[in-house]
């Protein structure tokens, strides 16, 4: 039977999360709904490279399942996506090994983090950035975000929600901030993410931009090992799983 | 009694358009609820440069209403801000002379249409920007810019649902494409423009663009004085009014 890899594009705003789940509509849901009625409504697992929360974005989410449809590979993205409401897109579809995995083959992965940092705000992307009103120290964010580049234990940026018992190391290869008007992107890439990681990284972050730490603070964070010692989690909005590595 | 002038930009996703009427929430509803708790459940009367229709979204409409209230001017602007939905924004409020009329004192407009040129969708501009997929001919949709430049009759690029009776001489002082990537803007800035002229004009260029019509057949349809001559209406999504000039 073969196996599909599908990159799959998500506007997250009506959803909550990526992961089905009691209450609430999510895209997982929606994708099996939508493989359902393309298999006469036997029901395809489908698994991904991991969850996102509710509001959080995806533009390269990484999913596979198994098929014994005989779609040509190259019909498969059109198929699907069709199948689709319009939040949700499936930007690529191929098949892949028989033994390929959404989540354990993945080596790495990029997460992008939108902030509007003017005072007006731009209601046109209330959905896919934070505001921050005042003006943000580009020059220490800078410096905050390479000082959490490399391997480190990421327990103080872990939410205690986590289900993760192992280790919390993690190596961040890359950690970098692009201005462009009052769009600020932060851009980390590494070889895995911690639940809720990027976002408590924004946040604290966010917080040396604003002056309320320093920079080198960080380095204390990172050592305590404690939730309680980083900043606060940014809100999911300004979100986004940008690609997954293989 | 002194006159507020406001800028107001609204995403208008959910609204079925700018003005009052009797089916479905408009942008003026919920600006007149605002102004009414502001004034004790008193009813202000609100008058716009001009009405939207359901979809388009607005960066720069502009309004004026009397008010008895004595909030100093430079309050207003977050007073009234604070008391509308996330998805409309006071960019400013100042005083206006006594006499000042949003909609008479009006000496030109620009509007934004927001084209996405790929094969592939951008789900996050999905509602503020028409997507077609088929390659777009930019010179030649430059060149149809150019003849609607200047004064002419635009009776056939103007909807058949118009209240417009007295002449439908129009100035476009300006209309040009910008391409950043794979979005292209049409600008459009001119004394007045009819119901759905621009609309009009942008289906009119696409499909110059598709090649299915070419830049010069524009002359003729200016002059046959005909809706039926014009191209489709394109959808009200990409739309925005940009700036409105007194």
């Amino acid at each position: 039977m073969p196996r599909l890899k599908c990159i799959v594009a998500y506007d997250g705003t009506r959803y909550a999360g990526y992961q089905v789940q009691p209450n609430g509509n999510t895209v997982q849901e929606e994708l099996e709904k939508a493989l359902a009625k393309m298999h006469k409504g036997e029901k395809v697992k489908i698994t991904a490279s991991g969850r996102t929360d509710s509001g959080v974005h995806a533009k390269g989410q990484v999913i596979h399942f198994d098929t014994n449809l005989t779609i040509p590979p190259s019909n498969w993205k059109r198929a699907l996506d069709s199948m689709l409401p319009p939040d949700i897109h499936i930007a690529d579809a191929e098949e892949a090994a028989d033994d390929f995995h959404a989540r354990y083959d993945a080596t790495g992965k990029e997460y992008r983090y939108f902030v509007w940092n003017s005072r007006e705000p731009d209601i046109f992307r209330r959905h896919f950035s934070c505001h921050v009103k005042i003006p943000l120290n580009l020059e220490a964010m800078k410096k905050a975000c390479r000082i959490i580049e490399g391997e480190h234990d990421f327990t103080s940026f872990c939410s205690s929600r986590t289900d993760v018992k192992g280790s919390k190391v993690r190596t961040i290869h890359q950690a970098f901030i692009e201005k462009d008007g009052a769009e600020l992107t932060f851009i980390f890439k590494g070889s895995g993410f911690l639940y809720n990681m990027v976002r408590i990284l924004v946040g604290t972050i966010l917080e040396v931009g604003r002056g309320e730490r320093e920079p080198e603070d960080l380095k204390a964070m990172i050592e305590a090992l404690d939730r309680e010692a980083a900043g606060k989690t940014a809100p999911p909005h300004g979100l986004f799983l940008w690609k997954v590595d293989y």
